[in-house]
């Protein structure tokens, strides 16, 4: 608690840009993020007031930078689990908890436990030699069990030699079934120690090269039935795995039905639209949430709300600021985030927002949007 | 120019709440606000990255808090004239400028001003000794020419001994009549170097013992010729005072129309609700101005936007925190905003913001969410 102002500290570790939009929803609830971030320059540590620079894989640096915190949370999965329940024995609350974390850390527990609970999973197996790919059967998909994110971390399988070539790196692996997907929605939900759950509506992820390019709110042409079965599939898992704070829950949707692709438990990319888009933000959610203060409203405030991420483009042509300029110029409604990032060629730099009532027109103007920060024309 | 991230660096002098505000708006533009701030614990600085302690009246320290800025801003109007304009001569984008500033600085100067623009303004005149309100007339209003705000330095004259009385203190001081009115209304505009204006809906500002508790966006029951007629006044006055940023002109609604109370030339409270109320929020739309980006969307998102200022209660009874709790209890869809500042009475720490669609049921919301936070019942 923060003596002068009588409201909590969260910390944040990890200096991303997900702290960074956390810090600024933190100062509408008169707080001021901590964040432990790794350099300087990092796009949480450039706009943050309390900022401790330290690794996530130092126990001491953890130690140091949750003394005074009322709740510890994470901008991204790579805080060791056996540091995490070094701080909850030290008395720490840390949410998510090391016990529900490690199902966002490891593909290959998460995979598991989701098939104990019931959940809809690929079919699946762990990997440790080729012939577990071989017995598996070709085409597939292999994923590294930690640190893969943004497409990074999948290979698309297509033969025995690609799968000999990716066991020698000596990577953890996981081997999944293609799933006929029609596409990917994901489900956003907010859980409390108290056990109160939010949920946001369901949206469309548009995938490109593995690579999440826009994010359609609510999802175009879902079933009411179907989303509300998607909320309650986050709802049962976040209860069951003991998740504090946001879960993402990405999915598959298939002619058969909904299929869990990945768990994320923290603000996720599937919910920056909920910035403008919804009435409380998930970065706003996901502090209420780690705070057990009563969760946010969580409707839409406009019928149509399209994301899109801004990626670096290549170098050369218009500066940044110019085409912050040319945007604005061309579409006054954009909002537009930037993360404070050095551009580099496929580098997530920022994102935009479009509401309206088309949805077309919606993803038009931020393909638009995206495009004249990406590509500066 | 910020070297790294390719975009501008926005210096904004004080560190109070609307610095606070813009330090949030600045964050999405991948900008980090460069803030001059008098005291470590002033709202601004608990969350900016960039902080400066300094004072506004120390000429070096002004000098050498614009190094390196794009662009210079204000968060109130305390900077003194000359200091403006030899920064302007060391060739600092200085906005709104030393020659414009001074009308929203010295109320005498703004009155005479207003006049010979032909703009509607109550009868006036420059007091410096006691016959000078005598013959004025009473009742009347007097008003300290500079410093004041939020009812300060305003006085309602009802008779010959508290004019002495006041007149005995030694204050600058201008009398108006006291002008008949229907209600009150503020028109907010922004405006850039080029010359660009982008006109908010006018809204009515709910006066209480001198100071402002709600803002109605827009501003029930206005006539759309009166609506048009106050943003044109708005955007006339900026232009003949050469004013860039924000220019908020608080109004009295009267039988025979409009007439100017005021002028401020920075985010303005009147325009808190545009954070969530309107597509651009004044705060951005300052940034935007300030650097001669094209100016947002101004419509706003939801048929009604009321925002209820929160001021400091008495001592006792529940915590600041504990209010928080039980006000996100009540209302999950209340918009709260704290300014980090330590409760004292009457302060204003902190406003909160709800939409809807009716109009009474809103507006009971917004004063039932700022009662939870000012009183904690």
């Amino acid at each position: 608690m923060d003596g002068r102002t009588g409201l909590p500290v969260v910390g944040m570790v990890g200096g991303g840009q997900l702290a960074r939009m956390t810090h600024q929803a933190a100062i509408s609830l008169g707080q001021s993020l901590r964040v432990l971030s790794v350099n300087a320059d990092d796009a949480a540590a450039l706009v943050a007031a309390d900022v401790r620079l330290g690794s996530h894989t130092d126990l001491a640096a953890l130690r140091g930078f949750a003394d005074g915190c009322d709740a510890v949370t994470f901008d991204h999965e790579h805080v060791p689990g056996e540091f995490i329940r070094a701080l909850e024995k030290d008395g720490v609350k840390v949410y998510p908890s090391a016990d529900a974390l490690v199902f966002a850390q490891d593909k290959g527990r998460m995979r598991e436990r989701l098939a104990e609970l019931g959940a809809p999973v690929p079919r699946w197996r762990r990997v440790t030699k080729l012939s577990d790919i071989s017995e598996f059967g070709l085409p597939a998909v292999a994923k590294a069990t930690t640190g893969g994110y943004d497409g990074r971390g999948v290979w698309m399988l297509e033969d025995e030699t690609q799968a000999a070539d990716l066991i020698e790196t000596g990577t953890n692996l996981i081997v999944e079934e293609r799933v006929p997907l029609k596409r990917e929605l994901a489900a956003l939900i907010a859980r409390s120690p108290f056990g109160q759950v939010a949920a946001y509506p369901v949206v469309e992820t548009v995938q490109q090269d593995g690579i999440c390019v826009q994010v359609l709110a609510p999802a175009p042409g879902l079933s009411e039935q179907r989303a509300l079965e998607a909320q309650q599939l986050a709802i049962d898992l976040a209860t069951a795995l003991g998740v504090v704070g946001l879960l993402a829950v990405e999915l598959f949707e298939t002619d058969d039905g909904l299929i869990v692709n990945e768990l994320a438990m923290r603000p996720h990319n599937s919910g920056h639209w909920t910035i403008e888009g919804a009435r409380t933000s998930q970065f706003e959610q996901h502090l209420r949430a780690v705070l057990d203060y009563p969760m946010g409203e969580t409707t839409l405030t406009a019928p149509v709300v399209v994301m899109a991420n801004v990626l670096g483009g290549a170098p050369g042509g218009l500066s940044i600021d110019e085409r912050v300029h040319h945007l604005f110029a061309e579409d006054p409604g954009a909002r537009v985030h930037l993360y404070g990032k050095q551009v580099r060629p496929g580098r997530k730099i920022g994102h935009v927002t479009v509401l309206g009532d088309d949805l077309a027109k919606v993803r038009a103007r931020a393909a638009r949007a995206a495009r004249w920060l990406q590509e500066g024309n």
